[in-house]
């Protein structure tokens, strides 16, 4: 019998935060492509568009106008997919395989900036800096709300996921419960923190328990650079291709607060001398102000590779999961007094794209079936996008 | 309050099968739609074409050459996403939070038909029967194969699911390990037989323990016209828009075998009345000849309505869930020798169109982050599907 080769070898992958499988067929990516092929993202959108429902000053769909806004702006999105309280009341279910319970919430629109033409990807750190504050605002806003349990923030961008303007923009949606995902990942945190599982130095939780997501990036810093899934880094964050990654170009960033490692991980040991303390961060709220500049840089340093990638304008799906709403605004507990405290602030990428700008991952039949499946493996795009440039290829002079 | 009314009031259903939550948001249609649209299938293909890959006597990018077949035709696909035994070494694993497992297995191409033009919706009803003879004969010759656990049978349809050819054509997946989505089922169904919950009169599952599949056909059958989630149904089987559909115009097809319902279900009462025994029913291979001959009558009827409902061929991806391999070739245990037994043999249907034969439902952000969400009801979505025309509409004079 041959020995396992990751990058030969077809095999199966488990991620622990959702419980779920993955097929890697690393040797498929050698098919030729005749199935369809997408429009690429336009490059030459003007700075602003008189047509467009996001810019300053224009007329939205409903009626309203939008502020001469001049950083971001944030208002209700006028097709909400869920709608404020009060609710109906509770249904009555006809039999105990048919379960209803009403949603109340709200929907924000959050326009990232002003210009028309401008994604995460060309922002300046500043810019971005200023939808970091924006997203502490509303989930501050929201979550103090009667009701509301999670504020879910997220971006749909580009055409191929179903983002209908390109003007920069985001979601947020707060709803009256904890949705499906978050919640499964926040049951795998708590089962990991009783668990007793050796740690290897990596911080901990609340009350000293293990949290996942700590002992998960303290490992992949350990990790040889033959193998590694790490992206980027800098002081405060870590960018990564998860192990479990399905998407072909999956990122899953997170918030990385370790003095611990720097004893075992000579090769980036300076990066994480700057910072003289461990943390395990449940919120955004949690952020200090220079945990947020680094947030900031991660952010335009990973979707800027992105548009390198293929260049072109990357499209992907990004959601921020964070501690659920604590109960009566008790926003700065983070020592353990509310159980979602085991909550460990982080972002995921779900792009698309698998071969080039116009080439994508169809994740359907098996997939939707039977088990998420993926063509490359976690390690060759990390590489992949390890290796490219950090300047934004619209940005560059060559 | 409001009374609660589920064709206006976002609320939550939850899948007993998947055990996964859906957000439903029903007034979200209205939103008007300035995203991406989608290509419309062609609908003049040849009979035959000469640089199709699948077609009868063609080459294929491999080298190979088809045969001249007249009815279907199966063959290894040139891309397989597993590969056969011996594999590798199971590998050792550098840290409990990173998993691997081997994957073996075959990856089998079906042809439907020789007529590069004739998709299921337009096929005639014995070219049907052939398809299901066809992947009755798959699903034994893997599953007889050393080391296959599951036989995973499905069809992409349209380029909007990543299908490369529209000559029409399905996969067979086997595999060395049951995929994430039948096993989560499985164990869902297994659950349900060790359950206490009081059983209606449904047929039931083996050692007489309650199914909940039999019992949830059996429930919907009883459900009043206004709210009903029923598409079509002939005396074998059953085409639904489930409770908890994601996709638009999911629908859940159930093999339905049974009596019992006569007494409480007047309105579909004849329907049964022609089939004198309770089935449950494990895999394609339990089929006796008149329940395959319905099930290429209920597969003609949905495609077409599915076709007619936007007047185009429409896309999806569909798969077949049933038994996974019993131990030793037990193929014919049909009474809970083997505990796969559980299992209720049935399809999904996941077609993304939403609104028109070019704006399709995008499960993107909020979807993948947090929780699927649809913007109509299984109820409207039913109905629209009922009111559709049974003749396909290339093939009515208007
Ligand atoms: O095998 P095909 O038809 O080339 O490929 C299609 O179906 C496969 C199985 O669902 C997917 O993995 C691919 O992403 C999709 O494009
Ligand atoms: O709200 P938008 O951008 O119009 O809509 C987009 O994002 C939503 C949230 O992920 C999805 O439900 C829609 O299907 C998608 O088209």
């Amino acid at each position: 019998m041959a020995e396992f080769d990751p990058s030969t070898h077809p095999h199966r992958r488990f991620n622990p935060l959702t419980n779920e499988y993955i097929l890697v067929s690393p040797h498929r990516t050698k098919r030729p492509w005749l199935g369809q092929t997408e429009a690429s993202q336009p490059s030459n959108l003007p700075q602003y568009d008189p047509n467009c429902y996001l810019c300053p000053g224009n007329t939205r769909v409903g009626g309203q106008k939008n502020e001469v806004y001049e950083h971001t702006t944030v208002f209700e999105n006028d097709f909400a997919a869920v709608l404020p309280p009060p609710g109906p009341i509770a249904p009555i279910v006809s039999h105990p395989l048919l379960t209803v319970e009403p949603v109340q919430g709200d929907c924000d629109v959050l326009c990232f900036h002003p210009r028309h033409d401008l994604t995460l990807a060309r922002l300046e750190i500043e810019a971005i800096e200023r939808i970091i504050e924006e997203w502490t605002r509303v989930y501050l806003k929201r979550g103090r709300q009667e009701g509301i349990k999670y504020v879910q923030i997220f971006e749909n961008k580009g055409a191929m996921m179903g983002c209908s303007n390109p003007h920069p923009h985001g979601q947020v949606w707060s709803l009256s419960l904890i949705p499906m995902i978050p919640s499964v990942e926040l049951s795998s945190l708590t089962r990991y923190a009783s668990s007793e599982i050796p740690t290897s130095g990596a911080p901990r939780g609340p009350k000293g328990c293990p949290c996942l997501l700590c002992e998960y990036a303290h490992f992949e810093l350990s990790v040889r650079m033959s193998e590694a899934r790490i992206v980027v880094q800098n002081e405060h964050w870590l960018a990564l291709v998860p192990w479990w990654a399905t998407w072909p170009f999956e990122i899953l960033r997170m918030s990385l607060f370790t003095q611990a490692v720097i004893g075992i991980c000579s090769k980036f040991s300076k990066l994480f001398a700057v910072l003289p303390h461990n943390r395990h961060i449940p919120s955004i709220y949690h952020l200090t102000s220079a945990e947020k500049t680094s947030f900031a840089k991660i952010l335009s340093q990973i979707t800027r590779r992105y548009d390198n990638l293929f260049r072109c304008s990357f499209a992907y799906s990004m959601g921020i999961h964070q501690r659920p709403i604590p109960p009566s605004e008790n926003f700065d507990s983070n020592g353990g007094e509310d159980e979602g405290d085991i909550a460990h602030l982080h972002l995921h990428f779900y792009p698309p794209l698998l071969r080039s700008a116009t080439v994508r991952k169809f994740l359907v039949g098996f997939e939707l079936m039977a088990e998420a499946q993926r063509d490359l493996t976690a390690e060759q795009a990390a590489k992949r996008l390890r290796e490219c440039n950090d300047v934004h290829y619209l940005d560059r002079v060559e």
